[in-house]
């Protein structure tokens, strides 16, 4: 939504933001590409073509997520218009209605076995000679990476707020398999040390995640995305990476029963590992943390 | 099969363990039992009660691995015989075809959203009036515990051994993905430092479990299950600690794909967290540790 | 100083809270005993005994900061007066001049080899028959606990929020070197991704320490140190755990180096191990933590 | 011991190897020099020029260890004499004897404050003019790094041998601790889980460090120091890391205590932190692990 309201034209609001923001319809953002890495994403493929008063869409996606689900009407989709002056000014993003003629949804991947099927499954999507008029372009030409990071900024840090809401979950699930399980002796679990310091851990984790998230919108909303960059970044590395620590406390305290799927926290786990990957992997965010911290350590030592 | 070797009649070996050897069936340990920790299996209730010549068995059981294997056709059931002196002689083991009337194999427990086929499925298992002849109890009556110990010590390090194997294996998807994946700039991973180191990490942990289990399965062949325990132990909490983290590793250079069910990691890292849990969990493992290392060590004091 | 804002009488406040807070002079908090845990501290036992107008007090204590330093002039001491009704009310604080005949500042306590001589030393501390006036009675008897938690509560922060500043400056250090440091062929240590990555997990770590201890301070200010405490104790676990994660990876890209006094980065990870241990030691601190998390859930469910 | 015995002549051997194997004198390896990373070695530049029948040797090293010691009679050098072919063939071992006019033993280098005096100290020393007769060549001119490291090989293994030696006491000492000390109500440490579980730990890590060191001096003892390489390395890397862990559970159950000098943890932990440093930093060798598993995948891949 963040994309519409931003770079939106009049026309392309009222037609999807609108219902989109009433929850009456649902949208996919389109870009990774088989055999491609995320860091890499200069090399994007898929050609958006013109044709007339057309664009002409060829190409094939992967990891789309939402493609599966009914509800999803409209992708916003980066491809290679290539009419631009340098490397970055080659892609763009466009509005692909989702029953589109030439396009076909196919198999899923999963998340451990998952389908995470709640968030509409994640696609490979096949686009041939898909038709759209040249009224669905968002911005401008060459504008693509550009408008993908204002999506990713935002949508970031809403996956980690998600996460926190996860992890704070796994945390109420923990605590009511420590007050009415008991081992031998009919001890309740509650009443083990052990157990007791992971719990102080888990609780600890989860209010420093919170914080992280807090901080990085508060700078987001008062900075914007590009002044919020390392913050979102820190979230992006830590909150998945210590919310699979608190799950992961909860699960082992139920035994064989925390990996089945009788309790949702393995799949919360597996929702939360692929938090660590989508819209950039940690290790690349980590890189985008550490060109800002060493930057700003030259130019504060070149003062003095 | 080493329940059969140590404690069945010539009978119950020419009639199961030689079919088990040659690999023509398979068969299920039936000892778990829903609402119950681990640490309390004196409190196992499923009966096994005398009935003329006859077993009569009631009761249901949780996780049985292998219900769910057509080739299945034996079960070894730790019951209530209920006539011993001490709550730790109340239990036998009895044999119980599986397709004998009066058993329901139920859902299967799923290890993340994987259902384990290749090891025949975890199930919830009924048991109602079910009947035996006498002659199919292994050892005497109330040798329950004694006989699940010897089977669970050469399981553990079984499940054990397997684990290094998956390690393994995940080494060498990892290599594969360094030597074979690029980033930005046509870049290989592999020259990236952070994951060479992380490949020597892997390296040196897998190293370290296959020691262990090298050392723990010496003593048992040289001593015995009682005094291979520790050993035994030692390698069922750090093992498949070990092995997760490495699979773990393998699965993030693999992006998305490391987590889908393109590649086999995923699974790989779910039936790990499941040797974590199978045969007691790694709590009551690390209890063990700790009570010999205090004894041990009390014993050595007094002597000065 | 809080405890004189908050207990001291006029008279008390004159005499030693104006020169403490112009930094002409300095205090002890003097509670520890030899051979006995922090978390029994009802059974601390030095005695405060009166006699005619005076206390006289008898006992030893130890790792008594400050005790070293020639500018300290007054002790806040807690020992036992024994008069109240339950075992939470026999003890009391009292003002104990430096110079009182019958002390005796013994050896310093080392955190690994330093003195941690700016902090004025930690030292064993014996008191024979010190006399004092009972005006110097801090509130009244039996209030000691009450006291020491005031007094804990900001002290613990205090130390916390010192931690972040050692930890902020160990990152000025670690970036120091990745920018001047070469390694084979000439190459400065920054262009190691493995380097890279880990600035910006410390980088990360910092700054959710700031917030956890900022956090913490709010609600000390805002609710005071009873609703304060488990967040308190979030940081002084949390805190120093991080920040020495933080050190050693400084220490680590330092070399040899990183051990020695030439730099002070080992003197810093002594320093904040010991905030580990002064006013509690973790273990204590996550005690608080899941007591409060198993109480609120508690009262939660109770409520459905 | 090493070097003698393998690249000393019958003179060498008689003057010194029979001493310092009958433990009358010590000797030094005397490499490092300040401002060049370990992983530089061929820019050593303390030069060894000859002079009629003599070595004259001029240059600064660091980190000597032993050079404090009374009984330490001779140097092993590590200098340029810069005759070669190859900038590997630059270098050569000459003997040293530690009363030569023109050497000065400068400032220690401390290990987290302790001088780790046991040790002999590590001090800065300083070589000017220091004259030696020619047969003082240890091998042949420009054999210096194969001798250092045939002499580091062996040392490697030797310093993770003893950092084993420190972990095991360091069990000792934490079972003490657990059986003697009291917590709140009288309950010794050792009822708590999360200290028995740590304990668990402890043991588990100790016993797969002592299999890791039997492991590499085992291959080291039968196919040599080239082919032993990568498994030294990789006790170089995990050894004292696990080291490092277990002391530190052992000092935190010590509480303040487990960093005084009271006891003996805190010096134990520095000593086995420098191990991570001394012939070569842990990232050194993680890069040795990680080549060879890269050219061991390479080779098998090609062979497809
Ligand atoms: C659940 C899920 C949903 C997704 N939804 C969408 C979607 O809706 N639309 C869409 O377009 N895409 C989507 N994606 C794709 C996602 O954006 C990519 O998976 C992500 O960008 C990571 O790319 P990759 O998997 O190719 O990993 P890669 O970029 O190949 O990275 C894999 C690994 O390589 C290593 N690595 C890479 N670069 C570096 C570096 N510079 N330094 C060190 N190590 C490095 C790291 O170990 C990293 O984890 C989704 C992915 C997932 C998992
Ligand atoms: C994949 C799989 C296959 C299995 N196959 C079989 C089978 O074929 N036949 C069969 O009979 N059973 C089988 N089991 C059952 C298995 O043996 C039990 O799951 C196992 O013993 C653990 O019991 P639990 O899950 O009830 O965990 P619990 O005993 O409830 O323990 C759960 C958690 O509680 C805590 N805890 C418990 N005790 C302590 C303690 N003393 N100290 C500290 N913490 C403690 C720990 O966090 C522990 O992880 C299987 C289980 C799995 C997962
Ligand atoms: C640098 C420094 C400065 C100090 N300054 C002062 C001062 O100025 N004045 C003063 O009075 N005191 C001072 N102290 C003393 C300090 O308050 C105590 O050291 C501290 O309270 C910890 O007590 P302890 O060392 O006896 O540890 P203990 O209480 O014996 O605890 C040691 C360990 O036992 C285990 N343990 C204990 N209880 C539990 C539990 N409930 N659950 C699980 N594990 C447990 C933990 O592993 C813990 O780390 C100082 C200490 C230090 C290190
Ligand atoms: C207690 C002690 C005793 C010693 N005794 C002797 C002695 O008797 N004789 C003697 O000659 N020398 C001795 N030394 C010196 C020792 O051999 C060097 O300290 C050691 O080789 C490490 O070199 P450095 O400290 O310069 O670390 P550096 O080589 O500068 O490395 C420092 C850090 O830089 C980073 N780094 C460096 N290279 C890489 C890389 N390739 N990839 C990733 N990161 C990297 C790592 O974080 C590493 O920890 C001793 C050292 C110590 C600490």
């Amino acid at each position: 939504m963040d994309v519409f309201h931003f770079f939106g034209t009049e026309e392309q609001k009222r037609k999807w933001l609108v219902p989109l923001a009433n929850g009456e319809i649902r949208s996919s953002f389109v870009m990774t590409e088989p055999g491609l890495a995320s860091s890499d994403a200069v090399q994007i493929s898929t050609s958006i073509r013109k044709e007339g008063s057309d664009y002409v869409i060829n190409g094939e996606k992967i990891w789309i997520t939402g493609a599966g689900d009914k509800r999803n009407k409209i992708y916003l989709l980066l491809g290679r218009t290539g009419t631009g002056q340098t490397k970055h000014d080659q892609h763009s993003v466009v509005l692909v209605p989702t029953d589109s003629p030439g396009i076909t949804v196919l198999e899923p991947f999963m998340l451990y076995g998952f389908d995470d099927g709640g968030h509409g499954g994640h696609h490979r999507v096949k686009f041939e000679n898909v038709r759209i008029p040249q009224s669905n372009l968002v911005g401008k030409e060459g504008m693509g990476f550009k408008i993908a990071q204002v999506r990713l900024a935002g949508g970031r840090l809403h996956h980690c707020a998600r996460t926190v809401g996860l992890a704070e979950r796994a945390i109420d699930l923990l605590k009511e398999r420590l007050v009415t399980r008991t081992v031998q002796g009919g001890k309740p679990l509650k009443d083990l040390s052990v157990l007791r310091a992971e719990l102080a851990e888990a609780r600890i984790s989860v209010d420093q995640m919170r914080l992280l998230v807090l901080d990085a919108a508060h700078k987001l909303d008062k900075y914007g995305s590009k002044d919020a960059r390392a913050s979102i970044s820190m979230a992006k590395v830590r909150v998945p990476e210590q919310a699979l620590k608190v799950i992961n406390t909860a699960m082992e305290v139920y035994g064989g029963l925390g990996l089945s799927s009788h309790i949702p926290l393995a799949s919360w786990y597996a929702r939360t590992d692929s938090v660590k990957r989508m819209d950039g992997p940690c290790a690349v965010h980590r890189e985008v943390v550490a060109k800002m911290e060493l930057r700003e350590f030259e130019k504060r030592k070149s003062k003095l």
